[in-house]
């Protein structure tokens, strides 16, 4: 089991670790991801459980929610904070990019859709890319805006899935529990873009790569599936090497987690999307009594 | 689910299935690249369970076995077989050919062991290559033989691992079954590896790529991890598309499952090693009464 994130602050400023957090366990397919691309590096991931699903929350509330994650990670000196969560990413990067360049420590803060858009735009050959993903992030139009931007003479189809992350968080994808129901789902989401002839797959939900080889045969061998953790990995990479805080150790890093939820719970489920021994979980932030009794 | 692969003979010969037979659940890893490159095409799979190991058995009787597993898939008229087992490529690899080459269908084989060398040596850049196998295949010298083979001065590291396969196949990867063993068991295979600074490891082993996040880490973020599944699918693509036996169907090919043993326990086991549905399993070619006491 990797130790905890060590309490004291590192004297070398490389060492630090780095921040990565979403509304639950979702994000943990992007920290495995970062985990095999920067394996020297040491982590630590913060689950907001306690207030998930984020999909249901206003952009006022997520920015506040964000913030105090932020702060809550920047107490651990993070070098560099990583927003594993789509509805976090389009509420509330902006405003947390501003806080925590504002900080002493001058934090950079990347989220997904910009990465795994840019690898779609140019990975694509045919110009026409596929997105799946939730009903929230789609009618969001981030990805839209994020490939049009890129290049406006690539098309984007998107497919709403209502059901694919649900089936996938209670178990449809944990070896034994792979049923008719999610091999339908998928194939359903996946007929589109099929007849909108993509060569190119956005996997839009950090919960979808649980089901990848499912996709690809559902997709066919020549379509490209680009995931959120494999295009933030690389532009970690890029944004730790430009400020030159990049760890110089060699050997594995370290990494934790937290979260606001049971840690019990959030054991139970983090392993399957971790695929990785998932070490010490602590709990932290804990929710006031009158938003407790709010979420009920 | 899948359904069963046909019964009747289809007409198109570039319809028919691929075979891929080992010695259990292993080779599943191998079924899943192939799954997963070649999605059009049709499968069967045979596992010859009830005589699992092979690792214990000499080299006539794996030629034996072989020979009966490829009569009992020639029957069902596969059009390419595949040998997804170290010990019984090793073993009965240059036979199989031989005999699958005079019957009136003409099956191509093809084995583990030779892919993989040969793109560990199109991928290494320092000449070093690594490799992790039980010590069977370790002590069989194959690897050495096709790596050199292929290029006489790139060297080659092995590490025989007595305890990673068993681990495995025991749960060490089943999602919460990551434990302290299962970690150290990998870093101190990876150990003689990063001395040796190779920059490409071959996975010799079929359960092997059930933890390639674990030995990815282990090894850092440089290293090329080749495996057999991978290696394998390539040639299969090169000895269909030669023999213009690659279907010229779309859309997702169906999949089934032979095991000579319980079909129940095959099952049980074989989910996580596939990682995809794993539709029927039929009980074939029961073993004599000898043999079914002989191995108690």
């Amino acid at each position: 089991m990797p130790p905890a994130a060590p309490t004291e602050p590192p004297t070398d400023p490389r060492d630090r670790p780095i921040g990565v957090f979403d509304s639950g366990v979702g994000g943990l397919t992007v920290l495995h991801e970062l985990l095999v691309s920067l394996p020297e590096e040491d982590f630590v991931y913060l689950g907001d459980t306690a207030r998930f699903p984020y999909g249901e929350r206003t952009g006022a509330e997520l920015q506040e929610f964000a913030m105090q994650i932020a702060e809550e990670l920047l107490r651990r000196r993070v070098k560099l904070l990583v927003v594993a969560c789509n509805s976090a990413t389009a509420a509330a990067l902006p405003a947390l990019q501003e806080r925590m360049l504002q900080t002493t420590l001058g934090v950079d803060v990347i989220g997904v859709v910009r990465p795994e858009a840019l690898q779609a735009v140019s990975t694509t050959r045919s110009g026409r890319i596929g997105l799946l993903a939730t009903p929230t992030t789609v009618a969001s139009g981030a990805y839209d805006a994020a490939v049009t931007g890129a290049d406006p003479h690539v098309t984007l189809t998107s497919v709403a899935c209502p059901d694919l992350a649900p089936i996938i968080q209670s178990g449809g994808a944990g070896g034994e529990l792979f049923d008719d129901r999610l091999v339908e789902v998928v194939r359903g989401a996946c007929a589109p873009l099929l007849e909108a002839r993509v060569d190119t797959v956005i996997l839009g939900c950090t919960h979808y790569p649980l089901v990848r080889p499912l996709l690809q045969r559902a997709l066919g061998r020549d379509v490209q599936i680009v995931t959120s953790g494999a295009a933030l990995a690389r532009q970690a990479m890029h944004a730790l090497a430009s400020r030159g805080l990049d760890t110089r150790r060699t050997g594995e890093g370290r990494y934790s987690f937290l979260s606001t939820g049971d840690p019990e719970a959030f054991r139970a489920l983090g392993t399957r999307f971790l695929q990785l021994p998932l070490g010490p979980v602590t709990q932290v932030l804990p929710m006031s009594d009158a938003d407790a009794i709010l979420r009920g």
